[in-house]
C-alpha cells in the first residue's frame, strides 16, 4: 500500500519530464503523499525537480518544500525569483518560513518580506526572525488556537473554525485572558466531548500548566516536552503572554539531528553526510579528524624519539606502546561520553564539577588497579619483572589521568559554551595518546635506571 | 512556575513521611504534575516512596508508575501482592500494562491476569503479550477511537464520548467498515469544525492512508512516523483489520534510548548508567570494553615482540607505532559509523554490500594517499628516507584495510542480526590496532632488509 521508490520509477519519471507529459506526472506523482513526492524529487536533477514541483498546487508545494533534503531545497530556492520565494513562503507555517528566510542575507530577507501579499504572515515571520535559532522562540510557530475563559463550548468551536484554517495540526487549545496571558490548556478531546453550553472555564486544565519561555534553550524545550509527554507546548514571554507554540514533530526532528551529530562527533566524522554522497565529499568530511590523528601521531613520535636511548637499551619497552595508548584513549572517551550525556540530558548540577571529577577519579582507580594487576603478570612474562612494573605503574597512571581529562575537558568546553560532544571523539584520544606516551616512557626511564 | 526538585524538599518530605503527615504530603506532593511526583519518588527510599505512592488516587498512581525510573518501578512492583498488581495494571494503558507484565514469569502473568476485574482490559493485555517487544504489535495500545463511514458527525461525537473515556490522548480517529477493516483517518480538528449532519464519508482522508503491520519492526514504525510526520499511526493485521495504534510519545522515548545506546556502544560503555550510580556500578559497566582493549594491547605486544630484532636494529621504528594504531582506529570507526547510521536509517540497499565496500575502499585510497604523502616527508625528517618510506607505505595500507574492515564488519553483524553498532566501539579499534601493527612491522622488515 505504501509507496516504494525504485530506480525504474525515477527513470520513467525523468523520461516523462523530458517529454513534458504533465498528465502522467500529475497522475503518478501527485497521487503520492508529499513526503514521498519529496523523496522522488530528491532523486531527480535540479531542473527536473523544479519542473515537477511547479506542477503541484500551492499547498502541496509548501509541504514538499519542507520535506526535501536540505541541499536540494537550497538549490530549488536559489533558482526562484524574490517574488516567487515570497509566494512560496506564504504557504508555509511561520516557523518553516522563518527557518528558510533565516539563511538569507539581511537584504534579501527584506526584499522577500516586502513582496509578500499577506501582511499578517509577514509580520509573524519578522517577529520569529528576532529569536536565536537555538531557543524556544526560534523553534516556535505563530499559528495556534486560543479560546477565552468565559466562552461557552459552541462559541469556542465557532472561533476555532476560523483559527484552525491556518493551523495545520491542532493538538491543544490555549486558554488566555483578554490581555493574552496564558491561563491554561484544553485538549481537543475535552472540547469535542463537552456539552455545547459548558463554559471553557469549567473544562480547561489550569493546574500545572507546562509552558516554556521564548528565551529557553531548545534543549530545555525538549527536556520539558519529553518529561511531561507533550505533543505541543505553549511559548510565553516574560509577562506570561502567549507568543507561540512548539510541536512534537520539530522535537523529533531535532532529537534525531542531535543524536546523529553526537554520534558523528564521537566517531570522528565532521559533518553529516548522506550515504549517497560522492567519494570526494565523503573523503573531505573525514579528513579533519584524520589530520588531528596524524598530528597526534607525529607528536607521539616526537615524544618517543626523545626516549630513543631507552628503547635502544630496552627494546621490550616498545611492545606495550599500543596498549598504553589504546587504554588511555578508551578510558578518556568513556569518561567524556558519560559527562556529555549527562550534560545533554540537562542533569541538574547538584553535585557540581569537582564532585564529578572526583567520582571519575575513583572509577579510574578501581579499574586502574584491577587492570594494572593483570598486566603486571603478563608484561613480566614478556620481558621480566622490571618491564612488568613499568607497564603496570604506567597503565594505572594513564587510566587515572585519562579519566580526569575525559571528565574535565567536556565540562570546560561546556562552560565556554562550546559543544562538549567535541571531546568524545578523536580529539581526546589523540591528547591521551601523547600524554600517555610521555608518562609511560618517563616511568620506564625512572624504573629501569633505578632497578638497573 | 515549574517545579524544581531540591535536596531540601526531599529531606522535608522524608521527615513528613516518617511523621505520617498525610495532609502535608497531599498538599505539597500531589499538587505537582505526575512526572514531577515520579521524580520526587525516585529520590526517596523504597519504603518512603511506596508510602507516598499509595496516598494518591488510582489514576495518579498509574501515571506516576510509568514515569518512575525503571529500577524504582521494579522495586515498587515487587513489593506488591498479585492482587495489588492486578489493580494497578487495570489503570494503565494496555501497552504499558503489557510492558510491565511482560517482564514477569509466565506463571505470575497468569495469576495477575486472573485477578483482574475488567475482563476486556485483561483480554487486551493477553493479546498484546503475544507480540514480540520489538515489533509494531509490541509497541501498540488497544485503546483508540473508531467511527464508521456512514455515521453523521453528531453520531460520531456521541460514540467518541464513550470511547474517549479509555483513550488518554486522542489525536486521530480511525475510520473502519463493519468488519473493522481500516478505511482511513480523520483528525479531531476536522471533526470538530465540521457540521453536525455531515457524513464521516465526506470528511475523512482515504488517500495515502499510512498504517503499519503488527509484525513490522519498531525501527520500521519509527521511520514511517518520522517520514510522514505522524503523531499516531494505526496498526493493522494481514487482512488490514485495525488492531491497535502507536503514539508519538513511545517513539520519542525509544528514539532517545536507541540514540543513547548507539552512543554508548561507540564510546565503549556497555550498559546505560544513570549519572548518580555508585562507583562500583560505573566501574563495572566500563570494564568489559577495557578488558577488550587490554587484550588487544597484549596481542599488539605479542606482534611487536615478534619483530624485536627489527626494533633493536632500527629503534626509530617504534616512534610511529602510535601513529599507525591511531590512524587505523580512527578510519575504522569512521567507516563503521557511516554504515551503522545508514543501516539505522533503513536506507534501501539499492547499492548492496559490495558497492558499499568498494566506495569505502576508494575513500580510504583518497585519504590514504594524501596522508601518506604528508607522513613521508615528516618521517624522513625523523629517521631518514627508509623510515619515511616504511611509515608512508604502512599508513596507506593500514588506512585501506581499516576502511574495508570498518565497512565489512557492521554489514556482516547486521546480516547475522547482531546489532551493527557493536562494531563502532573499541572492538574495531582493537582489531585495527593488531592488524595495523602487523602490517607496519612486516613492511618495515621488508623495506629495511631490501634497502639495507
Amino acid at each position: 500500500m505504501q509507496f516504494k521508490l525504485t530506480k525504474e520509477f525515477i527513470e520513467r519519471l525523468s523520461d516523462k519530464v523530458n517529454q513534458k507529459d504533465d498528465k502522467w506526472i500529475l497522475e503518478h506523482v501527485f497521487e503520492l503523499h508529499h513526503a514521498d513526492i519529496a523523496d522522488v524529487l530528491d532523486e531527480l536533477s535540479a531542473e527536473e525537480a523544479k519542473y515537477v514541483y511547479y506542477l503541484g498546487d500551492e499547498e502541496v508545494q509548501a509541504d514538499i518544500l519542507m520535506d526535501l533534503q536540505d541541499e536540494n531545497r537550497d538549490v530549488l530556492i536559489d533558482s526562484l525569483s524574490t517574488k516567487e520565494i515570497a509566494d512560496q513562503i506564504e504557504n508555509l507555517d511561520s516557523d518553516d518560513a522563518a527557518d528558510i528566510l533565516g539563511d538569507f542575507p539581511e537584504e534579501k530577507i527584506q526584499e522577500v518580506i516586502s513582496q509578500m501579499d499577506d501582511d499578517e504572515a509577514a509580520e509573524d515571520i519578522v517577529d520569529l526572525l528576532n529569536y536565536d535559532e537555538d531557543t524556544a522562540g526560534g523553534l516556535m510557530q505563530k499559528e495556534f488556537c486560543v479560546v477565552q475563559l468565559d466562552w461557552p463550548v459552541n462559541r469556542a468551536i465557532m472561533q476555532l473554525r476560523k483559527q484552525a484554517e491556518d493551523v495545520e495540526k491542532v493538538f491543544n487549545i490555549f486558554v488566555v485572558d483578554n490581555a493574552e496571558h496564558l491561563l491554561g490548556v484544553l485538549s481537543l478531546k475535552r472540547l469535542l466531548i463537552a456539552n455545547s453550553s459548558t463554559k471553557i472555564a469549567e473544562l480547561y486544565n489550569s493546574k500545572n500548566i507546562i509552558s516554556v519561555k521564548a528565551s529557553d534553550s531548545s534543549e530545555q524545550v525538549f527536556n520539558v516536552m519529553e518529561k511531561y509527554d507533550l505533543v505541543s507546548v505553549p511559548v510565553v514571554d516574560y509577562q506570561n503572554k502567549l507568543v507561540g507554540r512548539i510541536t512534537i514533530d520539530d522535537v523529533v526532528e531535532q532529537l534525531k539531528e542531535e543524536a546523529d551529530k553526537d554520534f558523528q562527533l564521537a566517531t570522528g566524522i565532521s559533518e553529516p553526510i548522506q550515504s549517497g554522497a560522492s567519494i570526494w565529499k565523503v573523503s573531505k568530511a573525514r579528513l579533519p579528524w584524520l589530520i588531528i590523528g596524524l598530528a597526534g601521531g607525529i607528536l607521539g613520535a616526537k615524544v618517543i624519539s626523545g626516549f630513543e636511548l631507552s628503547i635502544f637499551e630496552h627494546p621490550e619497552l616498545a611492545f606495550f606502546i599500543p596498549l598504553i595508548t589504546a587504554m588511555g584513549g578508551n578510558v578518556g572517551v568513556q569518561s567524556s561520553a558519560i559527562v556529555v550525556q549527562s550534560l545533554a540530558r540537562g542533569d541538574q548540577n547538584i553535585s557540581g564539577m569537582m564532585s564529578k571529577i572526583w567520582k571519575e577519579t575513583l572509577v579510574g582507580m578501581v579499574n586502574g588497579i584491577l587492570l594494572s594487576l593483570i598486566i603486571l603478570a603478563i608484561a613480566t612474562v614478556f620481558g621480566g619483572f622490571n618491564l612488568g612494573l613499568v607497564v603496570s605503574v604506567s597503565l594505572f597512571t594513564v587510566i587515572l589521568v585519562a579519566a580526569v581529562f575525559g571528565t574535565l575537558i567536556p565540562l570546560v568546553l561546556d562552560k565556554y559554551e562550546i559543544d562538549p560532544a567535541l571531546a568524545t571523539g578523536p580529539f581526546i584520544t589523540t591528547l591521551n595518546d601523547v600524554v600517555g606516551l610521555f608518562i609511560y616512557f618517563s616511568i620506564g626511564l625512572f624504573i629501569f635506571s633505578l632497578m638497573g
